[in-house]
């Protein structure tokens, strides 16, 4: 069996994400690792850190430390650390989308993606809400972002939403949604025969028998009962405070949040440096960093890497686990 | 200087709390407990845990291990374990009354609650929203809930509202309240000189400025910088999800959430065993118990009574701090 082949893009190319490219380069690894990125770019932060990197055509095997395939994404004008610039958003963007299309084509088993800067791609004129979103709508496919580290799994219904918004976002046919994708991606991406996951109120105590809102009643119960009668196992709506209690948390899966801080909080506190952003619902694995662009940071071989190295790792397990299951 | 004297309500009297105040009866302690209370439920709680119980008169000293100091406040109804009876409704909310009015003219120095059963209240045929709202209207006075534990604190703008109406009830005036009472009780109760406060922004990222939502620029920054200018140390609008980051907590005394969902599940994932719920802004200190009722574990002796522990002491600390600080 051919090894797997990850796409990884570094992200934006003045903050951390080359340098902790280079550092993820120096690991044992058992599957290749191909940047989509600008050669001297990865080289001034491998220089930088004063760390070996080899550079290997996309055909050659990169699986020893210090090795890295490269597919080449030149960037229009050389970064400086911490100082990003708006000429190279079109260079950003067109990684993550050639990454893409490699792994929708079946050229790449799984893809890596470091962080982007959000307002410096808008500056550069190129539309941009976020990476999940682009390869959503790349794809064709409707996504479910998730978070996770060693502790918990959290998928959100809605994610990047003003607070005043949400209570309407929150329809039986996007709970439904994300509950499918959030349930066959614990099966086909984690492995997990019959999932079980928590699903939150809307509401604080999950609307108190509608005393605090009626969503609970109006909304999720109903697409619950209807998926229950699927065969999906499904806890709640449950309080959100409780929900979290670590005895309760050892019994789920996954905890499916309404909202991005009803959801995340709990996440980053019980382990931020190894918590990974991973894109549910795509015809391949998808596993971010959770964490900026730390510019601040930027060439000094100061931020940590684990995050990166966590989710290359979970990306490979992952994209192992749908070869298996496919064959 | 006499003894802290501290009035103790157990609460729901099918519940947990008669055992709790039986199990709290049991400690060493450096001050007075005296019980606002039906003697019968009491003593039957203490039967069936086969622990000693002796109910003093309120003059008497109930410092000893196993001694409690009693006003009566007599149940209609013995209760039966487990199933709670309207007919006690009436005496229960006597008993928070009674011990509240002691508070306030100085007779006992804070208050200790146990978990109330808000439906059965209600269903007694008296309007009941809490004890928190109790209280403040009994006092007078404007109040913040609080949740503590040894990890964080964390104080609520808005607690028990639908989430679609939280938004709206983001106003100046109840932002800047929360603080100032936040930031007092903090010195008065905690004994933090100078203290100082995380406040999170309402919406996720803290809006990243206006592109999630506007409440941090037009309401929350505002209300911040006015409040800077008396001195008040606060850190904010902050991303719920990063304020949270271990590292970031330490360097706070509390963290004040918009909402309840934004601000509980970090509190008990970090440590529900021992969090208690704190009504700060009263002219006394009053400490309850973070849990329910948990009648189906009424009587067995297995409820933990770690809570109420915690409630005790935090409430025998505050008074004294108290004392010392008005001597």
């Amino acid at each position: 069996m051919p090894a797997i082949r990850l796409a990884l893009v570094p992200g934006e190319p003045a903050g951390v994400g080359p340098e902790l490219c280079v550092r993820l380069a120096q690991q044992p690894r058992d599957h290749e690792l191909i940047a989509f990125a600008d050669p001297d770019t990865l080289q001034a932060a491998a220089a930088a850190l004063a760390l070996p990197l080899r550079l290997l055509e996309p055909g050659q095997a990169a699986t020893r430390p210090g090795d890295l395939g490269l597919v080449a994404v030149p960037n229009p004008v050389h970064p400086a650390f911490g100082r990003p610039d708006p000429r190279n958003a079109a260079a950003v963007i067109a990684a993550l989308r050639d990454a893409a299309a490699g792994c929708l084509d079946g050229r790449f088993d799984g893809l890596v993606t470091g962080p982007v800067h959000k307002a410096v791609i808008n500056e550069g004129g190129i539309p941009y809400s976020g990476t999940t979103e682009l390869l959503a709508e790349q794809a064709g496919r409707e996504v479910v972002m998730m978070l996770a580290n060693d502790v918990v799994r959290v998928a959100l219904v809605t994610t990047h939403l003003p607070l005043r918004a949400v209570a309407d976002a929150i329809t039986p046919d996007a709970l439904e949604r994300t509950l499918r994708i959030t349930d066959a991606s614990l099966r086909a991406g984690f492995g997990i025969a019959a999932p079980v996951i928590a699903v939150l109120g809307l509401n604080p105590h999950a609307g108190e028998a509608g005393h605090l809102g009626r969503e609970e009643i109006d909304i999720i119960e109903p697409v619950l009962t209807r998926l229950r009668a699927e065969g999906m196992q499904l806890a709640g709506p449950l309080p959100a405070d409780t929900a979290f209690l670590p005895a309760k948390l050892r019994g789920f899966d996954a905890v499916v949040a309404m909202y991005h801080d009803q959801g995340l909080p709990v996440l980053k506190f019980s382990g931020f440096e190894t918590a990974v952003n991973l894109t549910l619902g795509l015809p391949y694995p998808r596993v971010a960093v959770d964490h900026g662009t730390a510019l601040e940071l930027a060439g000094k071989g100061i931020a940590d890497p684990s995050s990166l190295f966590a989710a290359a790792q979970t990306c490979a397990r992952m994209a192992r686990l749908r070869r298996t299951l496919s064959a």
